[in-house]
């Protein structure tokens, strides 16, 4: 079988390396040799092992011999026109395309079944974490409910780094890009934006709907401070970025947002670049998935791992995907109950206390004018109410969406 | 597609209630109805909503309309000749007898693949983790050097109530009994076979080559005491039982033991009746899946998820299985390094000191003549010969195989 490669980055020479150093074991596994038969990249390599390089697209579109093609150069454009025509050419991509996949994942798995080829996208949750796959095949048989996790890793070591060394954000930040963990520009990591297109992928896949990314409360870690950090561990907790989203009887849930973890919680001890996903479902429980959400051969080991299991099913639509979405499917998360934590400067008033509400007081002069309360169980707007009517006299400084056991 | 289940016990009955209530997203997701046709089983079952119960297995071989068989009897005899012979007649076998896959799953892969049927086995590590096909899927890229985790409810249920409640071995054992965690005969449980035969799958299926479980050394948990605990404790580690694999150049090393692991180790946090299982591939680094490692749904929906598998690839074996073992290829564990732990009275003699060596003494007046180590790392041999040399003047009260950060 013979193989295109569109984009020769990170992942790409991942991919590229992978193929060359595997060969063996990858015969054994797929039943045939795999070959890279085109590379398409604007830049030269003229150091590489492989001398296949093309800055033409058509020359892999019209390559008769390649039936499968790895899409790694990400963004929309050019790789969603390019993908569309593959697949209509009936040759199968595999991606770790997160933004494509969340943004024409329904129209690219409609025209692969058209064409009885593959689109598949292991690689864009997780990293080398096997995520996708089981929840179309080892998971098929459950009826899920509830998939959460930490799902990228830069803004993890950024908080990480604020728990366990004390580091400002900034600094923390500083750091990563500093390590290769964080790009110049870290909005679509921090931001959450990053974390967004995989939980709509997540959900989309899960409850077999398309969910739209761009529609999915989104907030980021930019305005989580060390005080923050601070409270959340006097109440025995971590502060975490996670993606989520839940089945309800007439749509689901979504959201992306900072959440204030029990230190008992699993995904609480999940540091550093690592990710953590929980599944959930009716009978089987919580299932969760843990390792490095990203990396150059994590994430081309992912890539790999799809291009195999085209191989398997040459001539063989593999079944997964999910129908349009509709109006109202995607539900108000404001409707959803939780836990709500918020940070308050006191200005001389007594701290709030009511039934149900955990009030957190640090030691400390810096201290001594603030508190914080962990909610009771309710939804958010109920949760506004509180803020604009007993906790009004209070300066808020901050607030965090999750409180979790 | 018409199925058949032989084994209407605690996971057969799962099957079946699965079947019943979720028949609508089972369809979706395998593209076709799927009906129980006959249940083999000696017992009457008046209540069931099933009314297609046979004691006798030559209806079920028989009926040309049934193409997939959950075998979830349990033990060789009659599973191994009643899944022999169903192969051969062209039907699928779908399984969660770790026990037969442990001793002939070599031989049945291989009738399996002649036949051009599948023989698949998710359920048979694991419970509802998604382990087995990951290993043959997701992973497939990754050359995996090491897959090890605590593979076993039970035991793990016995030693968190030891280590979090302070309950003894025995008391432990008693209370997993009457949770029905425990059978009334625990030695399977208790003496680490379980694990083993489920470390024989994993070493077999991950590194290529059929690993006998009877030649794994195994030891279980019914040695360790409240002492252990605590010397592990005060080292600020726990207590796990562990099964292991490691690929090596000329061959594996597997083995089932107690291991003492760090309290920042990813394993050390899994208590209870729950499961956790590390795969470490090269450029993959760690993976690890944890869930609830057995109960009737969650064991159920991973036959349930090969049943489903089975009826896509209708007419196609799937790739997966290994070649026969040979002499030598399991290679000699005490050859392969580590840290030992070892608990002495020292009859009024020093406590041992020793260059690398770390050594552990606690508080009390129970254990004013006692003292453990933890050895730097070095072969069992090494060991062995320590605790005959230098270490010979102490009385040796217990010893652990393994102790990993």
């Amino acid at each position: 079988m013979k193989i295109g490669i569109m984009g020769f980055g990170v992942v790409g020479g991942g991919v590229g390396e992978l193929i060359a150093t595997n060969a063996e074991s990858i015969k054994r596994r797929s039943g045939e040799e795999i070959t890279v038969a085109k590379i398409l990249d604007l830049r030269d390599f003229p150091d590489s092992i492989y001398k296949c390089f093309t800055k033409d697209f058509e020359d892999i579109l019209n390559d008769p011999e390649i039936g499968v093609v790895a899409e790694v150069m990400g963004g929309t454009n050019p790789a969603y026109d390019f993908t569309k025509r593959l697949l209509q050419a009936g040759k199968s991509v595999v991606t770790s395309n997160k933004e494509l996949v969340a943004k024409h994942g329904t129209e690219l798995l409609r025209l692969a079944e058209e064409n009885n080829v593959n689109y598949l996208f292991e690689a864009s949750v997780g990293g080398g974490i096997p995520i996708i796959r089981p929840l179309y095949t080892s998971l098929a048989a459950n009826e899920l409910t509830d998939i959460y996790g930490i799902l990228n890793g830069t803004t993890n070591y950024i908080l990480t780094q604020m728990i366990k060394n004390g580091a400002s954000f900034e600094e923390a930040l500083k750091g990563a890009q500093e390590n290769g963990y964080a790009e110049k520009d870290p909005t679509a990591d921090v931001e959450g934006f990053d974390t967004c297109r995989k939980t709509a992928i997540l959900a989309s896949l899960a409850f077999g709907k398309y969910v739209n990314s761009d529609e999915i409360p989104c907030e980021g870690i930019s305005g989580i401070t060390l005080e923050d950090v601070a409270y959340a561990a006097k109440f025995d907790s971590v502060i975490k970025l996670l993606g989520m989203t839940s089945r309800a009887e007439n749509g689901v849930y979504a959201m992306v947002c900072p959440a204030i973890l029990k230190s008992s919680h699993p995904l609480a001890g999940i540091d550093d670049v690592f990710n953590g996903i929980m599944v959930r479902g009716e009978g089987l429980g919580d299932v969760m998935f843990y390792g490095r959400g990203a990396g150059a051969l994590p994430t081309a080991s992912a890539v790999l791992s799809d291009i195999i299991d085209t191989v398997k099913h040459k001539q063989k639509h593999i079944r997964l995907g999910w129908s349009e979405g509709e109006d109202g499917y995607l539900l108000d998360s404001k409707t959803l109950p939780g836990r709500f934590y918020a940070r308050f400067k006191r200005n001389g008033e007594e701290p709030f206390s009511g039934d149900g509400f955990d009030v957190i007081t640090l030691d400390g002069a810096e201290y001594a004018d603030e508190f914080a309360v962990v909610s009771p169980s309710m939804t958010e707007y109920d949760f506004e109410a509180l803020l604009d009517g007993p906790l009004a006299k209070y300066e808020l400084l901050n607030k965090i969406r999750l409180v979790a056991e």
